[in-house]
């Protein structure tokens, strides 16, 4: 099965499971609304990248732990979206949930996607459980408090604010998690794969600077100039838009060049390629793009 | 260590632990307001003394399932208390963290518990770790959709709604994941300890109920008449309020009836009679009370 199959496979499956045997119906809906069609799937198929670098022994558990951050992105989008933050009205191209449905039903359904992440982990093969709790501990460190993305969104409120610190916990953070889970997931150590997360983490965030200044919302299917308005920090406003595409780069370079030795690496290498072909926004691209 | 200063204990553990090395600092002053002090610690308090009357084999184990049942109820008051669901002021009698601090600390915090909640679950020992991934499982069924407490919330938005399957997600989840996970936590099957948790949680909510009605909110430290201004369903408007105590007093004789077989069966029978004299408004109390 393709990679883009067998992710969108495994979150149907979460999906269905969360949505059983007679739900509310309306958060049903929401729930299905906010993780269906997807984005890029960057993250779980950066985890599922991964895992199958490093052999890929138990398929289930590495479909667990791609669907569970890919879960957790979808909740932290339908939060960030609602009106007391960006208040913003289109997301994927599609009216956001608070606005499809309501403030209530998007608050739980950023709450009941937390807990599905979480779940999803939780029915891996009790063989797997050392590897599963493991994932539990890395999916939580990466999303909650003190470090994980709630404590990015919450550097946010505060008077005084480090770039780096805050990028990596509310950016930076799952894109770690992506690469240190496959590798858990495929039972190998999680430390040598931090880097390469941080990395990648560190282009997309760049990348979401440059396409927040460049690109009309049409083209991200989101509002655009949302840094300006909301006097975020930036890497734009930071290096302006030519320092801020060499920064994105070097970046990319140096998460290739991060790769740990494993039989997959060389495709590894090519993901990142594509992820930064991705990333980088179209008139910038040089022809060896 | 007493039952209360033991759970106090194990709750101060996690909030240490979600705010150590550099957090941001409004939101870690946000997620110790909203669990500390507490509330009666009821929740924790029958998962602790289950596990303790089926041996308390791994009292780790046992810390982390009272800890982390007590650290959902937290998430799921403030994000209860917020303006698009009951826009409440205070909350055991302080104010409620959205006015203490402000709606997108309130969001987080919420979401921040939640995650800490399957955090706690994910430390225990990896020789633990199968009863660690069950009791994740057990918390999440719980806590998310199809039938947590987040679906009874979702249930509140539904054009039509039965009221047992309401209450039984909305309050009395996280009263059957109490009594199951307190066994789990033990090494014991979770299945005999449904009923028990179902019961307790059902006269929980019919003394919910009552308070709503009987009490002045000084006494309960939270707003009161919630229900009527909400148009929700209640066991008062249902029942009236001597039927709805007659239906208490039912409930908790049935819960006692339900406790297994075990060598902690006389304690468990005494928790139950002590949570039902706290739960009876006081001057409806019989003297035998």
């Amino acid at each position: 099965m393709p990679l883009t199959a067998r992710i969108e496979a495994a979150v149907d499956g979460a999906l269905a499971r969360a949505t059983r045997a007679r739900p509310p119906e309306r958060l049903a809906a929401a729930l299905h609304h906010a993780v269906k069609p997807g984005g890029a799937r960057i993250r779980p198929t950066i985890a599922m990248s991964v895992a199958i670098a490093c052999g890929d022994d138990r398929p289930d558990v590495s479909d667990a732990a791609a669907t569970a951050i890919e879960l957790i992105h979808c909740a932290s989008l339908v939060h960030d979206d609602m009106p007391c933050f960006d208040d913003a009205d289109i997301r994927r191209g599609k009216p956001t949930v608070h606005l499809a449905y309501d403030e209530p039903i998007a608050l739980l359904t950023g709450d009941s996607l937390i807990v599905l992440g979480f779940d999803v982990l939780s029915q891996v093969d009790p063989a797997d459980a050392v590897r599963g709790l493991a994932l539990t501990a890395e999916l939580a460190r990466y999303t909650g408090m003190p470090h994980g993305i709630c404590a990015g969104q919450g550097w946010e409120s505060e008077a005084e604010i480090d770039l780096a610190t805050y990028h990596r916990a509310k950016t930076g953070a799952l894109f770690t998690a992506a690469t240190r889970m496959g590798a858990l997931a495929a039972g190998q150590e999680p430390d040598p794969w931090t880097d390469l997360g941080a990395r990648i983490g560190e282009a997309f965030q760049v990348a979401d600077d440059l396409l927040d200044v460049l690109q009309p919302s049409d083209v991200t299917g989101k509002p655009t100039g949302q840094d300006v308005a909301h006097d975020r920090p930036s890497a734009v406003t930071k290096y302006g838009v030519d320092g801020a595409i060499r920064r994105l780069e070097d970046i990319l370079s140096g998460a290739i060049a991060s790769i740990p030795a494993c039989p997959g690496e060389a495709m590894l290498a090519d993901m990142v390629r594509r992820t930064a072909k991705r990333l980088t926004p179209a008139h910038h691209r040089t022809p060896a793009e």
